[in-house]
């Protein structure tokens, strides 16, 4: 897979828990292909990891979600610590045995939520206190107390907890947000459970230079992968590609880079481009719920009126269980009549079809023809007419 | 399977599309097994039949509905007439297509949902007039729109139109709705499409008269089954019991004879042994989604504080993908949030277990053991405490 002049391939010396090795390169992008050794099982990078907030992809089962093939998910530590809480977790004996997943887990740290809400009480420079959607009550996120909850999680992979700003922020109200994702990351290498790899996250929303010096603290801590947080926030998606492209070749080479929260399938192959790789993003489960499903030939929104009489699959090109099984003019049925078999269906075939994305990403990667991969993957996906 | 002295293998003569066989009978009850020959495979009796109201059992795939082996489910005709329309679904090539169901089908003919309605604009003897719940359109129900309809999706059995009186009803107000119901019952018969099985439903209230008179009537029209229809209806199980011990006796033994909209597993248990053969109810997935699951040991509420950290199955005793799965804390955690997942392994477990007890049923009848089985199903099942 590594061909000559694309360099050796390189091992991380400084993973805990995990190990990853880059596998091949793009000679015309700065791709990669790598596997990511974990306790819980091997996965195969470009990878996108279906998010499963409550201990669950929405409407899916854990079953299914190992016949799509994913190596691993996400779980939601804000979600999950308010609700069912991370003792009942540790108690169930982790989230792995929790939720019936043998597969790799990642849990992020809470900090992209806390930050969202509008119930945040207090941010110091000790964590954040913040009140419970779900019954008012008073909480407090500090580095180690995030630790704590991870640990009780006991992912395969914990993320560090950062103070995610939203979009648009000052210069200023960024840099001391980013000057506190710095201490708190550190505080997080002390205090995260053994046995655990700990990702660390470069903020500095879509300023060059808080990302550039995001970058050298996050790098200079030693974690076991890094991230890219702070993106998809509602900024426009030019600056993201740009946040993208100051931020990924200041990443050490050799450690996994995991760009969170997104996104489409277009930006997974553009970023992919830019040498990261690791992805979440709840768009295939969200928009599945909601009636849009993605195929070959664009996204559709199976409630229009044109699908009433429809009696194709939901995408010609595709092989998985909803588009053998049922058509269009069924599954459109379906969303009308608010029947949960529309959810199902519509999550599922989502999925797999992300999944089939990112086989073809990698198979290219291993080929080295990533930029024809990806004109010909546009040159279908953008005939569709409906999206 | 049929013992000396308890009658030799009876075929009905006059079945249109469909075979009745009675294979085999209890000593000890009316109980017996049979198989229903259908142009979409065999199904053995006693059966019970999961509703698809709206073309799906809700949570539950197709896929799914055959890994639990069921050979028959139920399309309702009051809806799909409404959602997506009869027309569609023909031009679909038939319910059986647009859902992708390649076994048996009934449907009902919308008889018990229409006169449930409150929208109900006219009853008369031509037919009724109601108001669709979707959009307030005014639509009509006569025999013979009703069996056009029930031609359109052609379901490998169709039930005949009958009027359902509400219970408590007066004497005159049933006879004259089963006097309908009679006259209704004739003009199906005239106007069914042909290959389809048609089956007339014995109505009468809690009216003994009237019950003899409409099984007398319905069985002189030759239908392939007979139903057991007007039950269920909110009248106390007492008086139930009694209207079936009154009816089934007077249902040709030949034909199969189906109790609609019945019931909990012990009243499918203490109905077979009054010599039924058909159920069909939607407690299992309704009561699925709402948190409640049959076990063993009694029905549970998923929901009780007491199953917070109960990591064991739903049933100790199944081996269902749920119960192999998943446990009791997991499933109440999904259901506090909300989660489609809930509903979806509730449902699959709670048909599971219907398919035990049928298969259950079947198997005393064949070593003619039903009434220890009814039993030793009753000393495990009152042994609950929580339900």
């Amino acid at each position: 897979m590594t061909r000559e002049g694309t360099g050796p391939i390189l091992v991380s010396p400084m993973a805990e828990g995990i190990r990853f090795q880059v596998t091949g390169r793009s000679s015309e992008t700065g791709a990669r292909t790598g596997v990511l050794h974990t306790p819980h099982g091997d996965v195969r990078t470009p990878v996108f990891m279906p998010v499963g907030t409550q201990a669950t992809v929405k409407a899916i089962t854990q079953e299914e979600l190992r016949e799509l093939d994913f190596p691993i998910i996400l779980g939601n530590t804000y979600h999950l610590y308010l609700r069912p809480g991370h003792e009942l977790i540790e108690r169930a004996g982790g989230l792995h045995k929790f939720m019936s997943w043998d597969r790799a887990l990642l849990t992020d740290s809470g900090g992209f939520q806390v930050f969202s809400l509008r119930d945040l009480r207090h941010v110091g420079d000790d964590g954040v206190i913040f009140k419970s959607y779900i019954d008012g009550s008073e909480h407090e996120f500090t580095p180690e107390r995030v630790m704590e909850i991870e640990g009780a999680f006991g992912a395969d992979i914990a993320m560090a907890f950062d103070e995610c700003p939203p979009y648009p922020s000052s210069h200023e109200h960024v840099r001391e947000a980013t000057q506190r994702t710095h201490d708190w990351a550190a505080r997080c290498g002390e205090s995260v459970r053994g046995g655990q790899a700990l990702f660390g996250i470069v903020q500095g929303g879509v300023y060059r230079d808080l990302r550039e010096w995001s970058a050298d603290r996050i790098v200079s801590l030693d974690f076991s992968g890094i991230a890219i947080g702070g993106v998809s926030v509602g900024e426009p998606k030019q600056m993201m590609r740009e946040v993208v492209e100051w931020t990924a070749p200041l990443l050490p080479d050799e450690k996994p880079r995991y760009l969170m929260g997104v996104g489409t399938p277009v930006d997974i192959i553009d970023f992919v481009m830019l040498g990261m790789d690791m992805f979440d993003c709840v768009l295939p489960t969200r928009l599945g719920r909601n009636g849009s499903m993605y195929t070959t030939y664009g996204r559709i929104n199976i409630k229009n009126a044109r699908y009433t009489e429809d009696f194709t699959p939901l995408d010609p090109e595709c092989d998985c269980r909803s588009c053998r099984n049922y058509t269009r003019a069924y599954i459109r049925h379906l969303y009308k009549s608010d029947e949960i078999l529309a959810s199902r269906l519509a999550t599922y075939h989502n999925l797999h079809f992300y999944q089939r994305v990112m086989k073809g990403i990698r198979a290219a990667i291993t080929q080295d023809g990533l930029i024809a991969f990806r004109r010909e993957f546009m040159t279908k996906y953008s005939a569709g007419d409906d999206a």
